[in-house]
């Protein structure tokens, strides 16, 4: 599969993070000849939150991850790809069990504190021993670097590893932040169908990660869609090493609090470029398309009506075909279930207005906007003119890419 | 455009329907050198009713049937392809008030009981006077036969014109039910992107005449997607001549009465019969699906957990890729977020049972499900494990053709 044409240049240069370390392995659980397992060692005294597939058919690796979360401590988390270990009933549920085992007796540390993440395949059996195997030689393998590595081995349909890496001050110290994420299809909130994997050396309580972590999903992670499908396996997991030497946040320190700007902006930041890099490696995608919605009756309205349109077969054939077919835009409107006037209704496509009070501009010029759909970057504005909720959501069109890899694949 | 590998044979013959009489023309409204008007009339004291869109940018002429409705009563219904008059404005409610207008004098009828109905390309003037000036001419070629002509001159994307007819007793005496639809994509609930024209000599007030007609709606056209989108045009209009002479109904008869019964499970079976022809003509369809869902907590929760099977991206790919990857099928079902239990849900497909309690059968064989995908006919079945509540929805494969249509033109 040809790198997507969306992709960043380069990989980012990913410093350690004080506490955590890690490595991968080419363990054969469903891909020859690649790294397909990771494994995250952290320090004692990390805390951890996680945000997890909505899915009423999750995997086992999540129910289980969601009961090791209330403990809101971590040691280490191992990730395969190939196999989601998903719809595999009790063996599912046994396969994460002695896959969580060997890592704990790898690591000397508590069972309860090891966090697993798989994808790939739904419904077959996990060949739990092929990771089982390689367990001791991954604990003899962690270091502080490898990050590309680590978002190499977790790729499944990917085209390209994807991490970012950020830096904020709280307090005078500055802390570091990492993560990596993989997800190509199978892309929809809530979650952004995709693992994501996040390491910080900032000292903060579990329940104050989480509230920071759940904030910054909503705005990156939960406004991304490739195809409308939500996966069984979506996990976010961030584990914060509390090594740097800033003064301590308690738990019910506000997510407004001043002390907390910085990071919590830093980490949103980095949730959202990740979250770009999943969209633009979205299955077959050629365009990246930014979605902004205004003038709805709450923020939350304004979101559902980006993601009608962002998920719409016919909006995202049109882009695809380099086609500034904007009716198709005023029928994903209709179709979101969300307050709209259709006679104050207003479109622009490149930031050229199309429409506005309902009807196509008078003297309305496509030339210009039939240039802006050939480029890479799309950008459709909405005001849906009744109220005051804005959102911005990103997607990619569907193309015959799209097709081809989901018609011929089994992934 | 070739014609769709799953159309039927041919058009079915149509009778008559007493007191409806109707007549196309080719008025250039977009198409050239095809009929693209369609004008039905009906004797006095036809009733009517109908079903819209429940699209929030509902197209000018929905908003003309909406009110017209009120009077309960039909004379004639004028339909376009080639331009929806959606999100065109003030420019667009004129249009249809010239129209309807000028098919009141034509017909010398009540401007109120004139319905309108318009599809094709969304946010461009209705050029009206193309059709205005054929009013007469149209008035004038009025006859009971050509429901065939019709069906095509009210065709868009479609491959196939569609139509379908049933009789039934009420009483001791025998009714006709025509109707013709078309539609391909922007397909989906509610109502399935669409237009259709029923007629009938039955002789039925007009709020029963609606009561069986949402009745009948909400086990055929709102259970078939083709793509998710939802149109700002779709319109079922059933108007009933009465010229039949079977006793009289009143407004307030059951849809349980027995007298009802023949009639009603005609109705159904007619529009059942219009809906899978649309699916048939889904654009770029290979394949026919048939999704059943059993065990669901409500008739409601089972209809949306098969439509989200129905709409998944990834079912539809693999189902075009005769790839019996029912691991997508459990994903559909826990992204519906409706009551499911991961743990007792069963899958089969073709009838092969391929899961149950929650993971894939012992032993399990893929040939013969491998097979039956390779078929023109492809049935799925789910039981989510938690209650009694059964749907029965349909749609058809998402293929490179669908892409091909949506991407290359404006439709």
């Amino acid at each position: 599969m040809p790198v997507s044409p969306l992709a960043p240049k380069s990989f980012p240069e990913m410093p350690a993070v004080a506490g955590a370390r890690l490595a991968t392995r080419a363990c054969g659980v469903k891909y020859k000849d690649r790294t397909d397992v990771c494994l995250f060692a952290f320090d004692p005294g990390t805390t951890v939150a996680g945000v997890f597939t909505k899915s009423k058919t999750a995997s086992a690796p999540v129910e289980w991850c969601r009961r090791a979360l209330k403990g809101k401590k971590a040691r280490a988390i191992i990730v395969n790809a190939g196999n989601a270990n998903a719809f595999t009933g009790r063996a599912g549920k046994k396969s994460v069990d002695r896959v969580v085992d060997g890592v704990a007796g790898a690591l000397d540390c508590p069972k309860g504190q090891v966090f697993a993440a798989s994808t790939g395949v739904i419904g077959e059996p996990l060949p739990d021993q092929t990771i089982t195997n390689a367990l001791k030689a991954l604990a003899g393998d962690l270091k502080g670097d490898g990050w590309d590595g680590a978002a190499q081995a977790i790729m499944t349909t990917d085209t390209f590893p994807k991490g970012a890496t950020r830096s904020a001050l709280i307090g005078e110290q500055e802390v570091t932040l990492n993560g990596i994420a993989k997800g190509s299809g199978m892309i929809a909130p809530d979650m952004a169908t995709m693992l994501s994997f996040l390491a910080t050396d900032a000292k903060l309580p579990a329940p104050l990660l989480q509230r920071l972590l759940e904030d910054a999903i909503g705005r990156s992670f939960n406004c991304i869609t490739v195809d409308g499908d939500t996966s069984t396996s979506d996990t976010v997991l961030i584990a914060a090493t509390g090594q740097a030497r800033h003064p301590k946040l308690s738990a019910d320190t506000k997510l407004g609090d001043p002390r907390l700007k910085a990071f919590r902006a830093a980490l949103t930041d980095l949730l959202m470029d990740l979250a770009h890099q999943v969209v633009r490696d979205g299955e077959g995608a050629q365009k990246f398309v930014t979605i902004d919605v205004a003038g709805a009756a709450s923020k939350n309205a304004a979101r559902k009506i980006g993601l009608a349109i962002a998920n719409s077969p016919l909006v995202k054939t049109a882009i695809a075909g380099e086609d500034p077919n904007w009716g198709r835009i005023v029928m994903a409107v209709g179709k979101a279930g969300e307050k709209a006037d259709r006679d104050r209704l207003a479109i622009s496509i490149g930031g050229v207005e199309v429409a506005r009070r309902g009807e196509v501009v008078p003297g309305y010029d496509e030339a210009p906007v039939a240039r802006h759909m050939k480029g890479q970057d799309i950008a459709i504005a909405v005001d849906v003119g009744v109220g005051r909720g804005r959102a911005r959501v990103w997607t990619c069109g569907l193309t015959h890419g799209y097709i081809d890899i989901n018609a011929d694949y089994r992934s």
